[in-house]
C-alpha cells in the first residue's frame, strides 16, 4: 500500500500521452541448443525504469531479454532471446515511440553460426568466430523515425570518456553511464549509482534504489525531452 | 502442508546415514567482467534431487551454479561460478561423499583467458579461443577416493547412444539421460522425461514433475548403490 502511494505521489502526468520504449536485460546470442553467450544483466534498472515511466503517464512498452522477474503491472512487455530479435521488436516500434531508453545489456557479438545440434566436446580448444551484432540503440538513432533516444553504458574503467564517446558517435540524446566494476551497484545489486551526459551536461546520482534512481531518471529524460520538443517547434 | 505430508510419507530411510553431493545449475565461463558463456539449465531437477535425496535421510551437499530458485531447507548449498570452481568444491567432499549425483549443465569449454577489463567492440568479426574445461564428473569417478558416481546426459539426437558412450567412458555408475530437443520437458520446464542406463540395464520414466521425478530417481540410485554395497562385502 505504501508502493501505491508512492506511485500516486509520482503521477506527475510529466509523460503524459507520450508512448515510452525500453529495453531491458541481456540478451542470450546461441552457440548451439545447449549453449550461448550472453551478459551479466538482471533487466532491474530497466524495469524499474518502465515501471517509473507508467507512473509519469507514459504509455509504455518494454522489450525484455531472458529476466527472472515479472513485468510491471500495465506494461506492454515484449519478450526476446537475441540482440536481432530486440531490433526487430524496437524498430516495430518506431513510428509510434517519442522516447526510447536502452537499458538492455545487448551482445556485443554472436556466434557466426549457431549450430542445429548439440556441439559434440572433442578437440582440446575450439576456435569460436564472433561476429558483430546489430547496435541497437545506434540503429534506433539513425532511423527517419528517430525518437528522442536514451542509452546506456555499463563501463569498468574510464567511464566518463566512453559514455561522452558513445553519446556522439551512436548520436544520442541522453546517456546512462555506470561503473560496472563497483560490486555493490549495478548488475544483480538493487542498489546503482549512474552519472548521466547530454549536450555540454552531466549530472550524477549517488547511490540509491533502482527504484528511486529510475524516478530522477524518468524526471530529467521527460525534462530534457520536452525542451528538445519545445527548441524544434520554436 | 500437502508438500509436508508427502515429504513425511517419502522418509523411506533409504539413504539414511549416507552423503550425497549433487551438482545443479549451469557454469558461467567468464570472456571478461561483463560478459560470459553458459548453458540453458534452471538448477530444477537438480535441486529436486536434493530435496528428495534429503527426504529418503541423506546429508545432502548441494553443489549449485548461478541460478535463482532457493536452496531446499536442510541441504548444504554451496555456491559456485566456472567449472572450475564446481569441479574443486565437488573435489573437496571427496572422501565424506558416498553418492555422486551430477546434475549440473556443466561448460565443456571457457575461453582460454579472461580479460580483466571489458573488451570494447570495434571489429566486424573476432576469434575466441576456447580450451576444454575439466570434465567433473569423469574427474569424480576417476578419483581414488571415487563414490558411487551418477552421470546426466543432456541430448539433442541419438540420446541412447550418447548416454551409453559416456556412461563406459566417463567410468561411471549410472547415467540420467534426456532428449532436451522436447520443448515442453528439460531445462526450464518444471516436466521432465529421461532413461537411466546402467551396466546392462535401463529403465525409463515417462513425462512427469521434476519433484516426482526426483523421487523415482533417488530410489533407483538408491537400490543400485546398495547392490553395489552388497556385491563389493560378499
Amino acid at each position: 500500500e505504501i508502493a501505491v502511494q508512492a506511485a500516486d505521489l509520482f503521477e506527475t502526468g510529466l509523460l503524459a500521452g507520450l508512448n515510452v520504449v525500453i529495453t531491458a536485460g541481456p540478451t542470450r546470442e546461441a552457440i548451439d541448443p545447449v549453449r550461448y553467450i550472453s551478459n551479466h544483466s538482471s533487466g532491474k534498472m530497466g524495469y524499474a525504469i518502465a515501471a517509473a515511466a507508467r507512473d509519469a503517464g507514459a504509455r509504455v512498452t518494454l522489450i525484455s531479454g531472458p529476466v527472472v522477474i515479472p513485468a510491471p503491472e500495465r506494461v506492454h512487455c515484449l519478450r526476446v532471446e537475441s540482440a536481432r530479435d530486440m531490433l526487430d521488436s524496437a524498430l516495430a516500434q518506431l513510428g509510434q515511440c517519442d522516447i526510447f531508453i536502452a537499458a538492455a545489456a545487448v551482445a556485443d557479438y554472436r556466434p557466426m553460426t549457431a549450430a542445429n545440434q548439440k556441439i559434440k566436446k572433442s578437440a582440446d580448444s575450439m576456435e569460436l568466430t564472433l561476429v558483430k551484432n546489430p547496435d541497437v540503440v545506434a540503429t534506433v538513432a539513425a532511423h527517419e523515425q528517430r525518437p528522442f533516444t536514451v542509452g546506456f553504458a555499463a563501463e569498468t574503467q574510464d567511464v566518463d570518456i566512453y559514455a561522452r564517446d558513445k553519446l556522439v558517435r551512436k548520436n544520442l540524446d541522453m546517456i546512462v553511464a555506470n561503473d560496472v566494476s563497483m560490486s555493490d551497484i549495478g548488475f544483480n545489486s538493487d542498489q546503482n549509482a549512474v552519472t548521466v551526459f547530454w549536450a555540454e551536461n552531466q549530472q550524477s546520482f549517488a547511490q540509491m534504489s533502482k527504484q528511486a534512481l529510475a524516478r530522477e531518471l524518468v524526471e530529467l529524460i521527460a525534462h530534457q525531452y520536452q525542451q528538445t520538443q519545445e527548441q524544434q517547434s520554436s
